[in-house]
């Protein structure tokens, strides 16, 4: 018989959460006990599992030294205050808030640089980076040696779920709204988000650029262990209830092997590459799979050295809480 | 008394082609006489001119001798079939489809190449650009020679409104279907739109481009004189009714003066350029204005010698119609 894991998820209620702790099930992953946790306000609540209602207990009350394993599904702040306390008690940590320094919490996507996870030393303290990096760096991973990646150029158009129940509720109700000629208060985002397009999320920093668009920059070039990569990239909110759509573009150091890189991306274990005159969309096609999907591989129109490509992927799923899932199994069945 | 012009509008009762007529109206276009044309289907309808009801009459009934000069609002089609008739009977002619060849009908945007215009022979044959080369064209024409432009990296989300009449219709069917929880069927597009993105718009040529962004980088070339530009481009169709927006990075042979690039922006006619921290939508603030709205102005985030932007336009009015309307009042003012 295989070992068994006490663990802990933090943020239980929300939708990366609640999605976190139904891949658990999905997954089989080998669960002697599972902790639900949640601040005061959300204490209380249930979460399915398992054909039962598991309650939601209150973080602060909570003794680490019941698991060995903890999932941060909540905000950076609450990662902030409790992840040391965690490591305290001889737990591993997974953080899926961006709420620690890249230093100090290595971002993880298995796929991409899951062999960085031998060189650490234990307390383990890892980070599943955000949405767009776990989807990009899987794209990449397999190319980057290939095309001697020098620069990539990415424009992402992140779903309101991004910004979890509350976004999604925002763009339903302002959408509603419209549609029967009612005035709009925007809430969640700083204008009409319904049948528009927000050119920033989240606040900026100096120089212009997004927390968001500098972290995605950062994160990526730590995953594919490419600090010298060239990354340009702009974040946008989409009218979208969920899954995160790219427009890439890559330049690389010489001319580019069209067919190389499609056989590169099929070999590639979480991608799912679109057939040549079809293209991949969130709705329909990335939401709710397991798979980052890939499609619109071409060229450039003036550059043979530059490869374009489109990704669509489940930005709660994959890219949040099965990434962290997959850190979690990839340390038990390892190093823990 | 200045002088005045028999005018003809193909395609009268489109889009692009009623908010040309308004344009006329509001811009006090030195009118004789307006005839307004379409094809069998559209004939017999009327589109409102000067407090009037204008009747469109059919075009394949119609004498160009009566006029000295046509915009071809329609789609390529009929330019193809009728541009070389309007010609032959002197017309000047404007086409808006995008039908006809760089070398028979060279693109314009006035505020970027209206000089061309006075080395071209009579009888005129013009075409403004695709709405997202006008777009580009404003914003990059100012910036070009300062920033010594190597390449423009564009992600281009195109309005429904793109579509016509049936786009825009497609849309909100979609998302009241939606809303409803009522099956859906889509039509005008290949999928769902409503609350999706789609990473491709019209067909794909070999290669894996869409004409659009061939035609695309070609006209931008075309427009800034610059037939060295490398071009990237992805257009996508966004679930929003009006307004094109685009994300663009543009790579300078050297270090980016971004104080300079803003004056330059600040400078050129045609542009509101808004202030750091905020960004322009299309909603909000680029639908019916006759400004190009640019925002997020930043240097690269590795690399000093990047630019990086964001354009909200509106497609139908500033990208098509009133661009059309420019080119025309250009050759009035010069040259008929």
């Amino acid at each position: 018989m295989s070992k068994l894991f006490d663990i802990a998820v933090i943020g239980a209620t929300g939708t990366v959460g609640e999605t976190l702790v139904q891949l658990l099930e999905e997954r089989a992953f080998p669960l002697a006990s599972l902790h639900l946790l949640a601040g005061s306000a959300s204490a209380g609540q249930s979460v399915p599992f398992k054909g039962k209602n598991l309650r939601v207990r209150e973080l602060a009350d909570f003794d680490f030294a019941q698991v060995q394993l903890v999932f941060f599904c909540a905000g950076a702040s609450v990662t902030q205050a409790y992840a040391a306390k965690a490591l305290g008690a001889g737990c591993a940590v997974i953080d899926l808030s961006g709420g620690l320094p890249l230093e100090q919490a290595p971002r993880l996507v298995p796929e991409a640089n899951g062999e960085l996870l031998a060189g650490l030393p234990a307390p383990f303290l890892l980070s599943s980076p955000q949405p767009l990096v776990v989807a990009l760096a899987l794209v990449l991973a397999p190319l980057r040696a290939a095309l001697a990646l020098q620069r990539v150029n990415v424009m992402a158009a992140l779903a309101v779920s991004s910004q979890g129940r509350e976004g999604i509720a925002e763009l339903a109700r302002q959408t509603t709204e419209l549609l029967n000629m009612r005035p709009l208060e925007p809430k969640v985002f700083d204008r009409q988000i319904a049948f528009n397009l927000l050119a920033q999320v989240g606040g900026l920093e100096e120089g212009g650029h997004a927390l968001l668009e500098r972290q995605l920059a950062e994160e990526l070039k730590q995953v594919l262990a490419l600090p010298e990569l060239r990354v340009a990239a702009t974040c946008v909110q989409a009218p979208v209830f969920f899954g995160d759509s790219l427009a890439v573009s890559l330049q690389a150091a010489e001319t580019v092997d069209l067919a190389l890189a499609a056989r590169l991306l099929e070999a590639q274990e979480g991608i799912e590459l679109v057939e040549a005159g079809d293209y991949p969309s969130v709705v329909g096609d990335a939401v709710g799979q397991d798979e980052v999907y890939v499609g619109r591989l071409r060229t450039g129109l003036d550059d043979p050295a530059e490869l374009n490509l489109w990704i669509a992927s489940d930005n709660v799923r994959k890219g949040s809480a099965l990434n962290a899932v997959q850190i979690g199994e990839l340390l038990i069945k390892h190093y823990l």
